[in-house]
């Protein structure tokens, strides 16, 4: 039996990796679940599972979630109700808990999920800000208690299970493939024009609003690129981007031999994240085969970096080390946020970004106080861009 | 240093397991080798490696290439010359061999292969029919030696990398790749007056003559999933085969919880050559990467069972079991040189190893004694069915 705390159990993530722990009600119990301000399916998922601790984002959301159990007659006394950070970061560190799934978005998931690796829990990690926002440090505490931190991301689960070919010494370069987003194709004259709407509509995956936004600039699979530079030890030169609009490869490693190995499967994140939870063993699949005879045609091309600046800063970013990463994610998260509250364009998204590295002078990320303070002071630098944009101003 | 025994180094993979342990002097050593009739190309691979001890054909061609090689002032005392099968097992069986790698075409490699094994000597497998003869004897021999036989054919070499994933009772089904053979697109109505010529017109691979008859039959696809049920110890049923026209995947697995793994690279042998005499360990290639960018769109088709009938002739033989398999592979080796000779038609190929087949009763393969005599037996099968063949008769 492993027990496990959801951390981020009302998104895209969390849901899917709760039908998953529901296909095999002998071997996974749920101790521990976190969601931000989706009350009713917070209180759903609390009823299904029945957790020991269940945190959400405030006292008043959590105190919402506790009237609509009382309603429906839930026996209250089975689990305690926390909230806010402090209240995450119980339900990550719990006594029962053995795996810590980690899916709330952006650099909020980085303290509960840091405090679970300090008690030596098992990391099952969908949440990529925390390997870019402070990937040395936890891979540095990931030593320390000798526990692996599992990937969750489609990219990275691959190449977790391509290293399984080889040592880590004898790895020539990770290859991580792209969907290219719903404007792989966009003439790049049209890209200063592009609403919205059309950024969030994703080809292949279907994820949260912040995520296909990231996606759409290809700044995912910046955050992709600085992810997997952390979590395997590799240099941002050892690292490719290739887009592949099938989404059918999710990602490959090269070995020093001549040697590709790629994993394939369905665009369904509970492949991945069933992989998480079970490694180092393999279970037995609920879903269907990919059928290997009706795959469309593969197609592998180069990013167009000119189109898609997002994926050159990131690597800057990687280069520049430090507390760059941090700098990178903090301006990011805030110039997706306006976009979608279409506070500024979409092409303003890079120039932010861009204005806050050249802003930026990184320190050595030598603790997380010194990568907290590196995001907090991204955050009101691109603020202050964002106030400045031609379309916050026309909005006003 | 290891050393390595080369059977059938003048064929194509013998030539290139040569380019393979000479990049790496420091490392390889070949200390014997086994050629057949092409006397001058032995010569010379005797010249440069100067093995230990060195096999030809029979007498004649020995006495043959020790004359070339006195000629050119070689210092005979170096090489012991052999010859004939008794030849090949002493080079195959030399005391200073660590690796035998098996390159020897047909059933005539099974031989110095077992005996090899039965020293406890490291295989390295590119004789597929020695699998399909006398895979349950070579499984359970390489068992009771606790040695393990690394495949270099592309497809097992692939599968055997892919097979490191995961765990042998979480592999939910081998894919075995396939190019599909210069007749993939021919039109059913014409493979009844296709040509020798065509038939050798392999579109990606360069091999020898055999093999590439069977690439066009399909065969040797047939025949690769009868060598992959024996030494990954799968069933029929657990292999499936799909055409991959642009051969860029090699092939792959899929386990049990849905994800597959699939192993990529150039279409050139030394990769899979080198990874299966370096085993477990990777080493540097000196072949360039697989350009990522630029690869074909890839393709993946179902098999066309009834334009190519040996397919499923193999699939029959498998399923058959005991000595099916060594039967279904002498008559092929039977037919396909007798449509090398224009003594048959293409199209005769697969019915002259169904009437083999049909009048065969599967015995247990309890020994190699039992294997050796239903190859033979099969064999003069099939000949008297050549002899009846329609060409025959037109050509006599």
């Amino acid at each position: 039996m492993k027990t496990i705390s959801v951390l981020g159990s009302t998104g895209s993530i969390g849901t899917n990796t709760l039908k998953v722990t529901s296909s095999f009600p002998k071997d996974f119990r749920v101790v521990g679940l976190t969601g931000g301000n989706n009350i009713s399916l917070l209180a759903k998922q609390i009823e299904d599972v029945r957790p020991e601790i269940a945190s959400s984002a405030d006292e008043h959301t959590s105190s919402e979630v506790q009237s609509l159990l009382r309603q429906r007659g839930y026996l209250m006394s089975r689990t305690r109700f926390v909230h806010g950070m402090e209240g995450h970061i119980e339900v990550s560190c719990h006594g029962k808990t053995d795996i810590v799934l980690s899916a709330i978005s952006g650099a909020a998931g980085l303290m509960p999920t840091y405090r679970a690796l300090e008690l030596g829990k098992s990391i099952a990690l969908a949440n990529k800000e925390t390997m870019v926002v402070a990937g040395e440090l936890m891979m540095r505490k990931s030593r320390e208690k000798n526990v692996e931190i599992v990937p969750v991301d489609s990219e990275h689960n691959a190449i977790h299970q391509c290293l399984r070919g080889g040592r880590r010494k004898e790895v020539a370069r990770l290859i991580l493939t792209a969907s290219g987003g719903p404007f792989r194709e966009t003439p790049p004259e049209k890209m200063a024009s592009v609403t919205l709407d059309e950024a969030l509509n994703h080809p292949t995956w279907r994820m949260g609003k912040k995520i296909t936004i990231d996606s759409a600039t290809l700044m995912n699979k910046g955050l992709e690129v600085i992810e997997a530079s952390r979590l395997f030890e590799v240099t941002a030169d050892e690292i490719h981007v290739v887009v592949h609009p099938q989404s059918v490869v999710h990602s490959m490693v090269e070995f020093i031999d001549g040697s590709i190995l790629a994993q394939l499967g369905l665009t369904d994140m509970r492949i991945a994240i069933q992989y998480a939870l079970t490694y180092p063993e393999r279970w037995d699949s609920t879903l269907p085969s990919l059928d290997i005879y009706t795959l469309p045609r593969l197609e592998f091309l180069k990013p167009d970096e000119e189109k898609f600046p997002c994926l050159g800063l990131a690597y800057r970013a990687l280069r520049a080390g430090g507390t760059a990463p941090a700098a990178l994610n903090a301006a990011n998260e805030v110039a997706v946020e306006a976009f979608l509250n279409n506070r500024i364009a979409y092409q303003e998204i890079p120039l932010i970004i861009e204005s806050v590295l050249d802003a930026h002078s990184p320190l050595e990320a030598a603790d997380l106080d010194t990568v907290l303070k590196a995001d907090n002071w991204a955050r009101e630098e691109a603020k202050t861009y964002c106030q400045s944009s031609k379309q916050a101003i026309s909005t006003r």
